[in-house]
């Protein structure tokens, strides 16, 4: 039996004494490929989620070394097809996954090079936490990417990268391989092994912001029924605004604010407001000087970077002081506070801003989020 | 890293030469806990699942000898809280599920034998392939256990079983602790340790039929916006009826089946139509003497139990002759087909009768059984 | 100007004196079809609904007397369709509805008359008061119409009514007729003149019935995408055990009536738990013998049949004494309570029966029913 | 009886003969409040909608005269509320309805005039072809209008107007009116005689657009649950340019617009992607120069505004040349088509811009709009 299945009992003195008949049961039930609810329901059946994996801090510093060494070393192509290093949460048995759900990487890109056209059902994003220069290309559409930006890949869109300026560029990447690993659900296509010169090209925007990126306008002659948002960057201008626009209503003396300095918004499908992609749910929130959010405690996981500024981040019973490109994961059931420095010289907004994204959308498809509060 | 993530890769040649730098590099991603997607993607991202879950038969003779046996050994109490007996997957590595997201076990009660009352965020089904004389009693309504009656169970009820017949009894328990334990989202509550009087009444039919087991009848008094069905038990009577009606009318010469000699119903809430549990869909089908399904192949996995008759099923490259109570897993996007016995003599309806239950729910919440297609 | 229109303001001494020069400016705006909204606006945009439909009864001896008399005189065919009587509202201006958005009529069949095949995309129902013998044909599918039973009829499905027996029969129909005459929606088709002899069998149960009745059971063959329950009839003896069921579990000490001694059911969609027509909602009440309904006032409207037994029922300034068969409606915002005899000697079920149906899907669908709290 | 049911039949010559034993039938269904469906059904079930609004144009000019007009003899004041003029469709019998379900009025204030505050449940919109120094107060928040803005206004939110400038100000109000009186669902409330000095300040953009004008995001902190849509203003800036991305991309070479040389968008709610209003779709429409339109036929009516630029629309037997500001109504299952100008030198976009609202939401809310084609 698995050793992770060996962990202690809700009470571990009601399980039976093994007599010799009990152990010949035990050997009966192994060879028929059994095994007994009453030895495992400790670990299966907690009274509350408690995480494998562990609350840890990745500082981004050491990720960018690495990526860019890899640079050096490992050529992009068909095959490997990204030149991504995953978050390997140290509870996770050695699994590239910085969840049990999610995973979290650093792609990184040099000069010029391609990462070859693909498409997979797992569902992805991007976030740029500095730098520029590269095009991801989805189903032909150049989207260039840019410090703040947030680009969704919804499942199944052909997609390449092209790094179209004279310096490497790093990124983060956002799937949830490990959900789509478990659940068993992945398929996977190589396509072109080079993008045409149109695609290519470099446009300051991508045609799906064209026709998409209008505040509460719907196209009517555009697709609306493809899974996962039309919509393929979300750019920093407007995250920025509609963050700052919040603590502005909130020194107003208006309501507009998550809680006191705390102001968030949702990266949704402009289409239904739903979460901008089936499986993940992202998020950007700004903590003012000096402010500390409340502590959450939620069922799901998310993992979190710091986009810009300082502060103090306690997630169960670690606790860091965060700069600019830090990554974190949040266990499952973990408490989770934030408290932004009262300086916050380096940050261009003047506070600490955060992006995050999480499970929660399967969480809440299934209703597991609250179903243990009884209230429905 | 984990043995399971060395599995080739997809074109493994692809795979850089491990140079002296190279070799350091991958040192530090593992002293900083990152993993590169390019050793792992073959695993991660395989061009269509490839279910760690093998096709595997338990026999129901096995089952109930072994869960007899353990009837003499274990005692049913507090802690242990059930004598459920899970099929292990021998795929999936000493765990004890049978599919990655399923969880199928055989419970067991001696006479006037009590199981405890508790609850838990795991949904939950009974489904009884012999005897009759327990009662599982959810929220203090009684509901009686008969031959081919199913009884759901949606998370976070309280729920107890209570045998009040002098005779042992076997069941099969369904749950989704697979899927909750890998996404880490269980609550558990250890109930009151004794059944009231009332509780250990045994009418014939539970409070909750009497209110909700009406053909398109919805009472509006009752409780419509708990999570999961508000009907407790879905008689064999009424299942039988529905399959032998479906027969009957393609006899006549109308549609009425699934396929030629394939009748079929699912499980279903009483006021939504949607899945009878959160996670998990539960079917009735019955084949007709001599009758061959069409193979499918479906994203997600499944735990078929043989009701009735006798047939020869085929899952991947696994063929079985089946027999009543013999229980069988099809794992993600492996074939599936079944043949009916031209002779069914022993088959209380004449036919071959299979109970199956999936993690449909979850993979369709999210849209993923057809994500690959394209069409949505 | 509409008379209509000329309705007191909610202050008219706000109402401009009528100058010279305001008189030639009301003649232009006659000139160029345009109505000034502050001399409208008492009617148009009250405090609260106030139908223009009243409160209305007709005895069920009166209408059935008068349907024998037209089926003496007026015979059923091609152009006229149905002998179909409406209740034509006093306060309607002469309108043949029997509330602003609801249709009923008394229809009636002589023996073995048919009435001809035709369909249209208004959707109706059939409920029996009295009498057996018709079958409704429903696109080929014969069903058997018999007291208590009720048969929905969505829009756009062909659909005869063939009189098999030897003697009239009555019925009540009821259609969203006034709704869709005024948004304008309607269509309508004539179907073939005659029924095959197949359709003129007389089954006890119709095909939809066998495919659909059984409760919480969904067939995985059938269409489950048609707009309108698939399932064509909903007997009386299922409605009549749902609502003695809750009798028995209130007496018993169990929750599950609506209100003391006030048993109720709603027919719905087995396939969705949706009201059982996408215009109208249609429900069964049980009044114990003695007991009195709270008063309710809600938005949109309602016609009642008394299925069985006795009681007085006010709705507004009116009340009535009320016996078997008799009809009377239920206008927006009028307040309505029901009292049941103390004696139902005369009543199968020993109590007070009404059947309804309204607009409240209508209603519902654009949230006009709790605007005006501000709780959504 | 009244009239508007003495309609010819769809086969008239069905009526039976009224002989005196009829016509005595007919004098009991009178005195009994009844009507036979057999008289009425050429009106009430007609094969297709025959609507008794007719197309029709209102000239600009001629609207804003008359205004004016009323402007200098009408005050605005509580009781009559509004100097607000409605389009009355010839076709509907004098009452103020362009449409049997919709409502369009001219609306126009004096320099530094207030409309009082008040509330009801109609839903309601503003759009500006023309002017600015009006401010709409919803809920206190002060929301500009100016030339291309759309102002929604769901039903039962507080609502002023205030001119804040010396010039007067005319624009068109959209409602459900018609809708809301005909199914009786009417509530109305008066608020406070004055406004607040903050409410009366003239602040850029209100805090409705400074909290839910970004596009693709979704603010945490607010109100997420109201009826119709948090975001009070639809600025003409985001539709113009949406619009002329449309065609841009067009003009590139790829699917953009609706059809060639028509771009549109549909104003919806940025929480749900839904209708901008429960009961009313608002749309705009571009139409390049020398473009035609399809010819649409469709079920439920519309009205629409010239925005810009000039063309000829066909509705029905109707063509007209129409010119900023003209105003006209689709009745259901009319015809229409538009052609732009082939020059449109006045035009600010060069091109024929068209605002449109129509009833479709509560048409398709109950799937009236394609039940007559099977297709569902």
């Amino acid at each position: 039996m698995d050793k992770n299945f060996s962990l202690p009992l809700v009470e571990s003195n009601d399980q039976p004494e093994v007599s010799e008949d009990l152990a010949e049961l035990y050997q009966g039930f192994e060879s028929e490929h059994l095994i007994p609810l009453w030895t495992q329901i400790g670990d299966l059946m907690p009274q509350h989620p408690r995480s494998k994996a562990i609350p840890h801090l990745w500082r981004w510093a050491d990720l960018v070394q690495l990526a860019a060494r890899a640079g050096d070393l490992v050529p992009v192509g068909r095959g490997g097809e990204r030149r991504a290093i995953a978050l390997a949460n140290p509870g996770l048995a050695g699994k590239p996954f910085a969840t049990p759900t999610l995973w979290a990487a650093i792609q990184y890109l040099m000069p010029h090079e391609d990462a070859p056209e693909h498409r997979h059902t797992q569902h992805a994003f991007r976030f740029v936490v500095e730098g520029e220069g590269v095009w991801t290309v989805v189903n032909g559409d150049p989207v260039a990417m840019r410090r703040g930006d947030f680009l969704p890949q919804a499942g199944w869109n052909w997609h390449a990268h092209h790094n179209g300026a004279a310096a490497p560029m790093a990124w983060i990447d956002g799937l949830d391989i490990p959900y789509s690993y478990y659940t068993e659900t992945q398929f996977f296509e190589f396509g072109r092994d080079a993008l045409s010169p149109q695609e290519r090209a470099t446009p300051a925007y991508s045609r799906s912001e064209r026709i998409w990126a209008h505040p509460g306008l719907v196209p009517l002659g555009a697709n609306t029924t493809s899974r996962g948002t039309p919509l393929l960057a979300y750019r920093w201008a407007h995250t920025n605004e509609a963050l700052a626009e919040q603590l502005a209503l909130e020194s107003e003396g208006y309501p507009a604010t998550l809680e006191p300095g705390h102001a968030a918004v949702r990266f949704c499908d402009p289409r239904s407001g739903a979460d901008v992609l089936p499986t993940l749910r992202c998020e950007m929130h700004r903590i003012a000087p000096g402010a500390i959010t409340s502590t959450s405690q939620v069922v799901g996981s998310s993992v979190v970077q710091v986009f810009d500024g300082r502060g103090r981040v306690t997630v169960g019973d670690k606790t860091w002081d965060v700069d600019r490109g830090d990554m974190f994961v949040v266990p499952s059931w973990a408490t989770y506070s934030v408290a932004a420095n009262h300086e916050q010289s380096a940050s261009e907004s003047g506070a600490l801003d955060l992006f995050s994204f999480s499970d929660a959308p399967i969480i809440e498809a299934i209703g597991a989020h609250n179903l243990h509060t009884g209230v429905q």
